[in-house]
């Protein structure tokens, strides 16, 4: 019967997502549902030959992985840092965070590999598009996500459509400045909220704190060796250390306020966050709103995502939603 | 023949426009062709009796002269201060620049004293519909106007429309904050580049440089009795005031830095600076995107507009443009 068909074809039809960001590579097979099928993780190599090569292979072995899974694949979603042009399938530029990735033409080697037709956005593109599927974005016509991990990124929805701006520099929002001056950031500039309030950032200023021997407080229960993180910090501040809290303070209203300038600029209805420091940013988010943004501004709702892999789902969701069409 | 009757109507055919500012109450007569027939100015009263009464009369007089200067009037334009919900033609909320002026029907009063439609919305708004009719916007898909005024406002133009935002609460460009602290706003928060960059907040500046003694430098040829304006700073900075010079680049920081952050959200191709203070901000904001704005950001091009008008030209255009088919 026609249902049975349908629930196939949902089950079997798959995206190959995959997802260079600062840290790791990272290979999935999706299926139409959303559902994760299989994850591959690597750490992302420092060279740029070392990284295609590598990325290459991740993507014919989770092909090879398809046949017994059941899964057709329709084609390759690119989730990456840095500024993408998804029109030519190509990354323009990054940041320091992932070394040697300008002017790289994914696609054609992609598609030339696995003769599929291969999609590409930036990592905070993604993550909105993967909202917009599967998470709380579904059926909002304006809303926005930021990801606060190890840097912080984010995708713009205005009437229903990702912006991507007129040089692919849209939804930049971890280079939102809140500082004349500032912590310098992996950009070259100084004072953006990825140099306040991302994970890195964080744990600066935890190995600062370490190294300045104020880090360590009563009760604390993760051991003060290397490598010292954003965790330690959040613990810190928890038992009582004023420095630590200090430090998330003036992270959290540096993040506040960069969130404050969206809502002056394009209003949406909802803000999502994402990445490992969501659910710690949430509150006093809402606080520095309350506290900052003007009168209009203030029915903003703000949530943490219920997706456990933005970005490769989102990825995943440029092949299920345009497989069929063929629009870059 | 034809092409006589189109200029006819051209040139006959037109709209009243309103200007609500901080300072002035303007009404005009404004032709198809983006002509100021005639212009009407008083001071705009303090207190929401006085202004309504006093706009309205300005209004009748008007439509009394477009008899005898042969003007058929299409509808009513309005540009204010404000948050304005131009679907129910409602100011719903504005800043202290304009007092007692906070969820007010502006469409039902004009609409019933002059017997036609009325359009409304703020005044950065209109400004960026007067590019797009009449000015460097003209057919481009997303650009950006900001305002330097006795305040800062903007309008953003996106794939050829402006976005309200789902509070109507977009492209409150004065309130992009670019400071954790920062000196206080009209707005309750502190550090918005109104409060570092807007006419007021100079003239603030230049008052407590000159009653510290520090404003006077030789060749200044302006007096330096009351009022002191930002005038007096821009030239005592000019001959060689380094006090005067360091608020001024604090200033143009902080308008650099708030145009990035439009543009890592937007990423327009264009800005349109306007209000009395856009020829001197220019050069200093340009050097600013060269110095902190990501790569790909860097290609926007910054230029005056060469409007006498934007408010009142943009707040003509919502008439010239929808009148023919009422759509508000
Ligand atoms: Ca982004
Ligand atoms: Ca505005
Ligand atoms: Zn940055
Ligand atoms: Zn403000």
């Amino acid at each position: 019967c026609i249902s049975q068909d349908i629930d196939h074809i949902l089950e079997t039809q798959s995206a190959l997502a995959v997802d260079l960001g600062g840290t790791n590579l990272r290979v999935a097979i999706v299926s139409m549902r959303g559902k994760i099928v299989r994850k591959y993780t690597q750490s992302n190599p420092k060279t740029f030959e070392a990284r295609m090569q590598l990325m290459l292979k991740m993507c014919a072995d989770a092909m090879q992985d398809t046949v017994s899974l059941n899964c057709r694949i329709l084609g390759v979603g690119v989730s990456t840092g840095g500024r993408v042009n998804p029109q030519e399938g190509v990354v323009l530029h990054s940041t320091k965070l992932i070394q040697e990735w300008s002017s790289v033409d994914l696609r054609t080697p992609i598609s030339d590999a696995l003769h599929l037709p291969v999609w590409i956005d930036n990592d905070g593109n993604c993550a909105a598009l993967a909202e917009r599927k599967f998470g709380h974005g579904k059926g909002v016509e304006n809303f926005v996500t930021v990801i606060t991990g190890t840097g912080i990124g984010g995708g713009i929805i205005h009437h229903n459509e990702l912006v991507h701006g007129s040089t692919f520099c849209a939804a930049e929002l971890g280079h939102i400045m809140v500082s004349l001056e500032g912590p310098e950031c992996s950009c070259g500039s100084t004072g953006c909220i990825e140099a306040y309030a991302s994970g890195l950032a964080l744990q600066r200023e935890a190995k600062r704190l370490h190294d300045e021997d104020q880090l360590k407080v009563d009760g604390l229960d993760m051991k003060l060796t290397e490598p010292i993180t954003a965790a330690h910090l959040i613990n810190a501040a928890r038992l009582g250390n004023s420095k630590a809290d200090a430090v998330l303070n003036k992270a959290s209203t540096a993040l506040g306020i960069g969130i404050i300038n969206i809502l002056h600029i394009v209003n949406p209805t909802l803000v999502i966050l994402s990445g490992v420091l969501a659910s710690y940013y949430q509150a006093p988010v809402k606080r520095i709103i309350l506290e900052r943004a003007l009168d209009s501004a203030q029915k903003i709702e703000v949530v943490t995502t219920d997706l456990e892999e933005p970005a490769l789902l989102g990825a995943a969701s440029m092949v299920l939603d345009y497989a069929t069409r063929r629009l870059y």
